[in-house]
C-alpha cells in the first residue's frame, strides 16, 4: 500500500503538500491539489493502513454532558475538565441538557454521532441500572455525583463526588450547634434519586441524631429546579403560609441566595431573624452580604480527578473507582447563635 | 469503487453490520468483523468516494473559544450558542483560554486540528488587523465584543455585541442624575483595546458631557482581570488610600459585587454611603442585598444571534454583519440620590 511519501514522489510535490491536501488546507495551489488527488484516486490510497484506522480521524473527542447548565457551581469544574483534557491532547465536546432529559440515552447517541472516546456526565441521576449504562460503549465518569441509589457494580463505573448526605448533615449540625431546632430545608425534590434526595437525607439524619422531630411543614421544595429564581419563588410562597423557623438549610448556595432575598422581603434580617447555611461554595457566596456560611466543594479537584479517571480508562490503564472528596466548612456571617 | 452494499454482499453480512464495523461499534460478532475487514483490505475500500471525503468525517464541529472562563455573564451566552448549534446539527467544541492568550492564533491552530467549520470567539480583543484574521480560514463571529479599535473591513467580519461605550455612559449618567459628581470607576485596564477600554471611555464621556473633571485618582484598575476576587482586592487597596467619592461605576456586575464587599468592610453602607452601578445583568445581581442597579445585556440573544450569523456564513448564505443589541437599565436598590 502507498505511503504518503510514495504519493509525494508520484505527484511530484513535497510530503507536506500531500499532507495539506489530505487535511483540506487552503494553502495549496490548485495544480498541486489536482496532482495529489489524481494519484490518490488512481491508487485507491487509504491514509494509514486500513479504513478502520481512517474512521479514527478526529476521535480525540470527549463528551461533556452537563445537566443543569445554569449552575454556577459547574463553572470551575468545567474549566478544570477542559484544562485536563486539553493537556492530554483531547478535545472537549459539550452538550447541555435539561433537568428532565435522560443523560445516559443522550450519551449513547452522542458517542456514535460524535465518535467520542469517553464521556463525563456533569450532574445526573444517582440511580442507574446496569441495563441502562450498557447503552454506553465508551468509558464514562460521573462527575459531582455517584450511583448512590443505583445498582451498578462498583467495579464497573467511575465517579468523583463529595459525600452529599454527610455534607448536608454537617451543615444542619452547624445550625444545631448554634442553638437552632426549628430548621427549614430548601430542596429541589425530596425523592429525585439524585443530589437533592441525598442532601435531604442528610438533613433528616442530623435532626434525628439530635432528637429533633422532622416537620414536613418545614420542607420547602422548588419542584425539580436548582435555580436562584425558582428558589426565590418557592421560598416567597412558603413564607406567605409558614414562617415558623429560626434557620434555613438550603441544598445549594444559589438556592440560599434566592431564599435570602425572599426572607428579607418578608421582613426577616439575616442572620438576626433567620440563620442560613448551604452547600457548594460558589465564588459569589463569599462576597454577598452577609457572607454565606457554606460547605465548600472542591470544584476544581472534582473536575480534574474526573478527567484523570476518564483518561486512564480511555487509555486502558485505569481501574474503576468511586472517589469521595472532602468538603470544607467556610464560616461566613449568615448564622447567629440563639 | 466498492459501495457499502458491495462489501455487505462480498462479506455475506448485512449492510448495517458493515456500517457497525466501520463505526467501530461493539455490537458485532468477531466473525462478522473479521469478514468485513478482510473485504475492505482486499479491495482497498475507501468509504464514500475518495479519501478527500473521508477526512471530512466529523466536520460538524464549531469551535467556541472562551476568553475569561470565570465570567458568569458568559453562562447564558454559552447555553444559547450550544442550543442553536445543536438544533442546526453542529457540535460545539469548547476551548477556554486565559486573558493574556491570543484567541486568533489559538483559533488558527484549532481550526486545523479539530477540522472546525467555524469559530465563535466569546470575549476577546477589539483591535484585530486584516493580517491577523487572515490566519483564519473558516468563518468566525466575535461574540459580546466587536472590532471597535481594529482595522477590519466591515464587509469582512461578523460580530454581536452591545454598544459598550454607550452602556457605560448611560450607567454613569444614572449616577449623575442622582446628584453624584465624585464618581469612581472600577475597570480592568484603561487601555486593553477591548471591553474595559470602551467602558472606561463611556465613563469619561459621561463626565465630560456634564462638565465634571476627570480625576485619575478615582480610576481603580484590577490590572487585566474581571474576577470578583481581583475586584475586591483592588477596591480594598484603593480605599486604604482614597475613599473620597460618593458613587462607583463598575464595568461588570461581578466586579461591582467584589467592590461592594470591600466598601462594606471599609465601613461604608450601600447605597447610603456609596451608590453603585454596573453593566451585565448576571442572574445573581438581582438577588444580592442591596439589589444591584445595572445595565442588562441580552445574554441569550447575544449567543443566539452569534450562532445564527456563523451558521449563515458556514452555509454560504449570509453576509457579514456587526449587530449591536440594546441594553436595559434595571433599577435595583444600590443607588441613593444625594
Amino acid at each position: 500500500m502507498l505511503t504518503i511519501k510514495d504519493i509525494a514522489k508520484l505527484a511530484n510535490v513535497s510530503v507536506s503538500t500531500v499532507s495539506r491536501v489530505l487535511n483540506e488546507r487552503p494553502d495549496v495551489s490548485e495544480e498541486s491539489r489536482r496532482r495529489v488527488r489524481a494519484v490518490i484516486e488512481a491508487h485507491h490510497y487509504v491514509p494509514n493502513n486500513t479504513a478502520r484506522d481512517l474512521v479514527r480521524i478526529n476521535s480525540d473527542a470527549v463528551g461533556l454532558i452537563v445537566r443543569g447548565v445554569q449552575n454556577p457551581f459547574f463553572t470551575d469544574i468545567i474549566a478544570a475538565i477542559e484544562r485536563a483534557l486539553y493537556a492530554a491532547g483531547y478535545t472537549m465536546v459539550v452538550r447541555q441538557i435539561g433537568f428532565s432529559d435522560d443523560e445516559v440515552a443522550i450519551g449513547a447517541v452522542m458517542q456514535r454521532e460524535k465518535r467520542l472516546r469517553g464521556i463525563i456526565f456533569l450532574g445526573g441521576r444517582s440511580n442507574y441500572t446496569p441495563e441502562e449504562v450498557a447503552q454506553l460503549s465508551v468509558p464514562f465518569v460521573l462527575c459531582s455525583y455517584t450511583n448512590a441509589f443505583g445498582t451498578l457494580d462498583k467495579a464497573a463505573y467511575s465517579s468523583v463526588s463529595i459525600d452529599d448526605e454527610r455534607a448536608a448533615r454537617d451543615a444542619v449540625d452547624e445550625l444545631i450547634r448554634s442553638g437552632h431546632r426549628r430548621i427549614a430545608a430548601l430542596v429541589a425534590e425530596k425523592d429525585d434519586g439524585a443530589i437533592s434526595e441525598l442532601r435531604y437525607r442528610g438533613y433528616c439524619r442530623a435532626l434525628q441524631e439530635h432528637a429533633i422531630a422532622l416537620d414536613d411543614a418545614l420542607v420547602i421544595s422548588t419542584g425539580d429546579s436548582f435555580t436562584i429564581k425558582d428558589a426565590y419563588r418557592a421560598m416567597a410562597e412558603h413564607l406567605a403560609r409558614n414562617d415558623d423557623f429560626t434557620a434555613l438549610f438550603a441544598i445549594a448556595d444559589e438556592m440560599a441566595i434566592g431564599a435570602m432575598r425572599a426572607l428579607r422581603e418578608h421582613g426577616r434580617d439575616i442572620p438576626a431573624d433567620c440563620s442560613v447555611i448551604a452547600i457548594d461554595g460558589i465564588a459569589v457566596s463569599e462576597y454577598i452580604h452577609p457572607m454565606l456560611t457554606t460547605l465548600c466543594q472542591p470544584g476544581e479537584e472534582l473536575g480534574a480527578r474526573s478527567a484523570e479517571l476518564l483518561l486512564a480508562n480511555i487509555e486502558g490503564c485505569g481501574a474503576h473507582a468511586q472517589l469521595t472528596l472532602p468538603t470544607r466548612l467556610r464560616r461566613g456571617a449568615s448564622i447567629q447563635a440563639i
